[in-house]
């Protein structure tokens, strides 16, 4: 297997300086995926046979084929996948299938919840969403406070009055948002996406990402006025907010009163997959509106499965309903996703001492900063800790504000490498602890249940 | 409707410099499958009421989508996806999506047919396959010689004893290889994948595409050849010969062999979706390798189609088959090729003068030169015009013929509009010919029948 792999590595040497292979790029597109998928079911049927989620097998797959490289230098046949900017085709390709990926997952996994479901426990998300983000922003101003001592020159070359709170501002507001496509992943692997946990750390997550705008719109402003040595736009930042609040309302309302019209007029047409067609579109629609209004696109997806029900295609006379379209569709393509996640994570950036102290404070703020939203949760029978845990991955939301902060100035490289190794840590540690919080909470409940007999 | 897509048009303006957008390449990606999975299913309705196939309203809905910049200079949204060289990174990725359509669609049509159905028709594919590639070469020959009257000066400028007949002989063989695609899905747009007429043509065309490889090497080695004043090395073309024909004969061989082996172990897997994900592997696994071959790897898609059958599932235990698993992800893909290849249309390119009259002549030699196809089918009760007409369309395999001429310099910008003409009218003609005739040769079974009795 290893031998034939290197085969397959050193059969296709890429060509350095433009990144581009010498074989034609869907080809390349086709061998990326062909190891990148049998990889990814081996590393899930691993995982499985150690009673961990599926999805850890798969980001830990990822890992290990992006960091061959560091075996053996002549292993770059992942290289073009890894480069900050791709500029590879069959890279590109790999990108947007993965892209596709995670939003047919989180579309899926709203397929499984309703409107209705998701306003049962609104309080309780709004709740835990607004903790998960004062918290751990706290926490991360004081990490910060510890470990930042001074303005950077090319700041204070511009403005010498810069406040270093702005800094640790910054890098509080990087600990902010929750990104659900693990957490969501690790319930369906489980098979738990209707627990009454999965619908509030969900619900929390949406909520989160318009938080997380608004504070990251706040924030950047803020930076960005005091490097120029003006004042803040408050006009701006409200304008963003009612666009973010704006569209999550508008998609649910009017995704409700129209998505049954649309349904009748497609029912009417006699084109074989129109069912699904439209389900994709109402999807992929729901994901560019939502990246529109400056939200992440996967909480558009995420609308469209909620506002879609399987009701809505009951006029299509089909013994076939939408969840079973779409889970072929996702088999093949959510598995793209989380290995592209792995094979992204650079393990030498682990090695760097400088940056260790900070990334490990950060990392303890990350954890602990989101225990604190189990403790608002306002329904009964709820295992607090299954809901901080869910809220823990920070994904590529905390990945967006590091770079951001980098083209402002107010993160240099080692703070860059330190939020991006919170990131990866957060993400690797969720699956197994959340999974291990669920199995106590049921072993509990059903004691609980035996003892009340 | 056509107001709103104006909007979209326009909210998107492609920076022309770098063709590059300034929205998220993903998001753009979304976009464009909005409108080219929404316009596919408009146009493949429409077309279908009119008792028309389905592929041809998928491929005129993108000949439209992509000419609309000819009513509205503005209207640019489509252009990232018809240059040359695609460079944009959301036209990167529908251009992938669209080549993996075409796979799995080849491979989709392979799942309906057995290597035993194969064997069965194998005499009448060869003699078909063989007849139609030296009758449109001998066609294309005599109309290259009635239009090409003189070498281009740029040939004679580096090979004074450059012989016109070389040229002649390139345009004659880019008639041969029939492109599998288009009549492939016409059998399944009619739920025909089945009948005898389809199960030759489909296996001409794989014998076809191998006997085209040869003649390209052929033709390409002698031009080269005489370009730089040397001889001919026979060694190159038996060497890439026995390749070719190596390759197919091995995995159908080691295919027929392996896969019962291979699905045993996979069977005893436990993860999610495994049954698809190896088919898919398979599949993506022979198409590179066709590819690695000198094939075009829609033959490896098909070929894996042809040795995975339903019964090598049945391990899997489920109730599901693997058609049912393929079926949603061909509905999501196939039709992004079919728009695809429309959209590429250049309107513009049928309204020049000089490149009419011997487009003219190769449509007709290309026509005509199929037909020949039908006289030597062995077996009775086969429709002879079906079968001709079958082998109609060019598609990709006569592009690359014209690109490979345009570099060696046997084929000047004129032949080479001349060629992509012919290319785009055997494509365009196919679909409604070949549903008549079959609707034809069915009724006059159901007539005989009657009479019978």
């Amino acid at each position: 297997m290893v031998a034939s792999l290197a085969l397959v590595f050193q059969r296709f040497p890429v060509n350095e300086a433009s990144m581009v292979s010498e074989v034609d790029p869907v080809v390349r597109v086709l061998l990326y995926l062909i190891v990148i998928l049998g990889t990814a079911k081996l590393g899930a049927e691993l995982f499985e046979r150690i009673k961990q989620p599926a999805v850890l097998g798969e980001l830990i797959a990822g890992v290990i084929l992006g960091n061959l490289v560091l075996v053996n230098h002549n292993w770059i046949f992942f290289e073009p996948l890894r480069a900050a900017v791709l500029t590879d085709h069959a890279a590109i390709g790999i990108d947007i299938l993965a892209k596709i990926g995670i939003i047919i997952l989180l579309f899926e996994v709203g397929l499984e919840s309703s409107v209705k479901d998701m306003r049962r426990v609104g309080i309780s998300s709004f709740l835990v969403a607004t903790v998960g983000v004062i918290v751990p922003f706290v926490l991360g101003y004081f990490v910060s406070a510890l470990f930042v001592t001074q303005v950077p020159k090319q700041i204070l070359a511009i403005s010498p009055n810069f406040n270093i709170h702005n800094i640790h501002m910054f890098i509080g507001a990087a600990l902010c948002a929750t990104s659900v496509g693990i957490t969501a992943r690790v319930f369906q692997d489980m098979g738990r996406i209707q627990m009454l946990e999965a619908r509030i750390v969900l619900g929390a997550a949406v909520i989160d990402d318009v938080l997380g705008l608004i504070i990251l719109a706040t924030v950047s402003a803020i930076v960005s006025s005091a490097e120029a040595g003006t004042s803040l736009s408050l006009l701006e930042i409200v304008k963003l907010t009612l666009i973010a609040v704006g569209f999550l309302m508008g998609a649910l309302i009017i995704g409700t009163l129209l998505i049954p019209r649309l349904m009748k007029v497609a029912a009417k047409f006699k084109t074989q997959g129109l069912m699904l067609i439209t389900a994709i579109i109402i999807c992929f629609g729901l994901s560019a509106l939502a990246s529109e209004a400056g939200l992440a696109s996967i909480v558009g997806a995420f609308a469209a499965g909620l506002v879609l029900e399987e009701i809505h295609f009951k006029e299509f006379a089909s013994d076939v309903g939408i969840k079973d379209l779409i889970q072929p569709i996702a088999i093949l393509f959510v598995p793209i996703f989380f290995v592209q996640m792995g094979i992204q994570v650079h393990l030498e950036s682990f090695m760097v001492p400088s940056v260790l102290g900070i990334s490990g404070g950060l990392i303890i703020a990350a954890l602990i900063g989101k225990q604190a939203c189990g403790l608002v949760v306002r329904e009964k029978n709820v295992d607090r800790l299954t809901v901080g845990l869910g809220m823990i991955p920070r994904g590529e939301v905390g990945l967006i504000f590091a770079s951001i902060g980098k083209s402002l100035g107010v993160v240099d490289d080692e703070i860059f490498s330190a939020i991006v190794i919170m990131v990866i840590v957060t993400t690797f540690v969720t699956p197994p602890l959340l999974k291990w919080s669920i199995s106590r909470a049921e072993r509990k409940a059903q004691l609980e249940k035996a003892k009340g007999k």
